[in-house]
């Protein structure tokens, strides 16, 4: 279990009679650091990882004059940050909000032998632990998976949207989706399409630090969520998650204009060529709306499930030296969102030895496109709209069959799944994909009068 | 020509003998509308697109009231922005720069016949637009090439790597490299690795709006670029360009920690996980640094051109239904980026029917892996760094052979391609990656006793 750890900490710590999970003291010079001893798979060889009380992991470089100590009292139990289990009555003055729980890092808690960070607490569990909640609502529970967001396939998209569109049905003010972070974009997006005419708000949160840990954003995220589910008009599919590096709001963000914008901040999501729909307030419970034309609560309406999905498309950035005999592997493909450059353009034009093979990769395309694979183009800067009429390299994907879509590709990629679940037909699918249906379409001006936004200054 | 116009406006327009190309003026009510008559490739086919003076597109809705007339006086010049050629004196006063011309839509131009932009001046051409650079330097110009830059290739960043070592061996103050935008940051990380021991600044700069254009950003790029070589003690390889949207100042970003972040604004590039080195003023041409740890000019180095490059590697971007079977085109591949999802994720974990396949993206990036295929992981989130020790997901990945990348995905492929073109031995691959050459690594908290930058608050 030492393993990794350089042979004078081994030598040390094996003296010491001390392992991985342990509590220990870390003294250098003035400084002591008081954590639990982890497990290291890489890194520095010569320095102790330890984990603080506050959640924190902290490397100590080990040099000779370290003195490290067992520190009495127990070892942090698997089960830390559980609180007892409490019957809340259900109070027939507050709404009901359903919490459906994917699992994810705010389900997670690290194990304290392996280091790792597995998912373990169910909905259920989660509720126990942030007793808040029942402040704004009366909760109902569902464990639908325990999974980490990165497995998430578009089954699973269908199988939340289906449990969703029953939990409206059986009548709630609101869902909770409690969800992994990697993808939770990706399924925002997917939700959005497939619960057409929403009465009540789903919202989807998640952390970036695990529920058992001091600095988790887990509570806040779940608490602003439900405070905006109680006391907002607010419906649709959105995203609640910390709009600030710290715990004092959460941001409501649009379903298809997000994206997770950083690895590892708590503050990660961000709404991309749009604002977020509301800020809530974490201290002062306060809602503010920065958004004035989004969809309210209507209790007359009906949700319809439309989660039909074709899983044949795929995602394809270009870069430099992309080479064109990779798009083979397509072929059998019914849809691709391609993930070109600036305004949305691909290396098609031949002009010399080097650039040869880009005629190959624009009658590939073309081929394609006539084989009835679907091709849409998009851009990886991800802020901005493509335009492929600026230049001519898009005039000629747009004559080899290339349609742009006017949102950030993952949108894209998971409209085009369920817009092919709905028709194969080119014009039908290419009409679809330029239908706002879920708020994903990045907008020009819209005057009748346009001008151009490419030519915009903001 | 009128193709994709309404057959109303086709009428109104043949009835005026007026064709693309031509200057009309257009009245709606009160509002009278100058300029060029674009044509028209897609959009609503009842607008009528003009290019305004300013260089900006507007679209005219046309209705039953609405009047067109031919404006007096020529068509727009092919030439328009052009001034006379001057013969510029050499001051021996001044420092010389060397313009290396790469072509994108800094040397553009629109043609006002097909509406499309085009590469069309060379790099005299552009001195001779913008005298102003004049007042820095004497300039010595050369095309490298003319082409856009989603068009580049490996062997293009080779032969701008050996054009400006050889410019730097023959002397001079600086070089400004123009370019086009698209691919700018993958060509700033290729120079970056491939010209080591810079005693001089090598600039890239470009424009997002082509040079004949009023609104046109390229003069101030490169007058600022000019500027920042002639009046500072910055040495290497950085981008110059907007740093806000308006005409005030330019950014002057690091080689290896930029992105093109926004498809169409002029600050569209931005220093990711860091911040940018200087800001330079247009108006007061004043120049403040931000970091203080850049290299500074050093004329007793000599440049060292470093341009081996192996081809056969891949950039592949992970997304939930990512098909194992994909995998199989790259099994010849040398080196393998992956871009997963959130710290370095990607679906891996087989848990139902529907993740089935997971186990198969293990099992391939495995034996990849030990066919000699060097996969690396990124993160899509952009900002941030990949850590592969937090999850079991992550260790998974390192058991298969998966190595983290820390630095922007873009930058860990064209870095790749460069360390195998000096090795293919897998650990000497790994240590060369995890080697600084060109303040590519996004670092932790950098002291002894670190903190684990994952848990910083930002």
């Amino acid at each position: 279990m030492l393993e990794n750890y350089s042979p004078e900490i081994q030598t040390a710590l094996k003296k010491l009679g001390i392992g991985v999970g342990q509590k220990i003291a870390v003294q250098k010079g003035e400084n002591r650091y008081e954590g639990i001893l982890m497990p290291k798979s890489a890194g520095d060889p010569a320095a102790l990882v330890l984990k603080l009380d506050s959640g924190y992991n902290i490397g100590v470089a080990f040099e000779k004059s370290t003195k490290i100590e067992k520190v009495k009292g127990k070892e942090r139990p698997p089960s830390a940050g559980l609180v007892k289990k409490t019957k809340v009555k259900f109070d027939p003055n507050k709404p009901t909000i359903v919490i459906l729980h994917a699992g994810g890092t705010i389900a997670s808690r690290v194990d304290y032998r392996t280091g790792a960070v597995t998912p373990l607490f169910t909905a259920e569990d989660l509720f126990e632990m942030f007793p808040e909640i029942a402040d704004f609502a009366n909760i109902r529970t569902h464990v639908v998976f325990q999974m980490f967001s990165e497995d998430m396939e578009p089954e699973h998209w269908q199988t939340l949207a289906k449990k969703a569109a029953e939990e409206v049905e059986e009548g709630c003010a609101g869902i909770i989706v409690t969800h992994g972070t990697d993808t939770m974009h990706y399924t925002s997006a997917a939700l959005a399409f497939m619960l057409q005419n929403l009465p009540i708000p789903v919202l989807i949160t998640g952390a970036q630090r695990s529920s058992d840990r001091g600095s988790s954003d887990a509570a806040m995220n779940l608490i602003c969520a439900a405070n905006f589910i109680a006391n907002s008009d607010f419906a649709g599919v959105a995203i609640c998650m910390h709009g600030s590096p710290s715990d004092d709001f959460c941001h409501i963000l649009p379903a298809c204009k997000t994206r997770k914008l950083h690895a590892s901040r708590r503050d990660a999501f961000q709404a991309i060529n749009d604002s977020p729909i509301a800020k809530v307030s974490y201290t002062t419970k306060k809602i503010e709306f920065l958004k004035k034309d989004y969809l309210k609560k209507n209790p007359a309406k009906k949700v319809k499930l439309d989660d039909k999905f074709d899983k044949k498309i795929a995602l394809v950035k270009l870069y430099p030296g992309f080479n064109p005999d990779l798009l083979d592997s397509y072929s059998g493909y019914h849809g691709i969102v391609l993930e070109g450059t600036g305004l949305g353009h691909a290396p098609i034009n031949a002009l010399d030895d080097a650039t040869k093979k880009h005629a190959e990769l624009l009658k590939k395309l073309e081929q394609m496109s006539k084989k009835g694979v679907i091709i849409f183009m998009t851009s990886q800067c991800i802020f901005g709209r493509v335009n492929l009429d600026v230049y001519s390299t898009g005039r000629d994907l747009q004559k080899a069959g290339i349609a742009p879509a006017h949102m950030l590709p993952e949108v894209a990629y998971v409209k085009l799944g369920w817009v092919l679940g709905h028709t194969r037909d080119p014009s039908e699918v290419k009409k679809m994909m330029e239908t706002d249906y879920a708020g994903e379409i990045i907008e020009r001006t819209e005057t009748k009068d346009f001008l151009d936004e490419r030519f915009l200054e903001k």
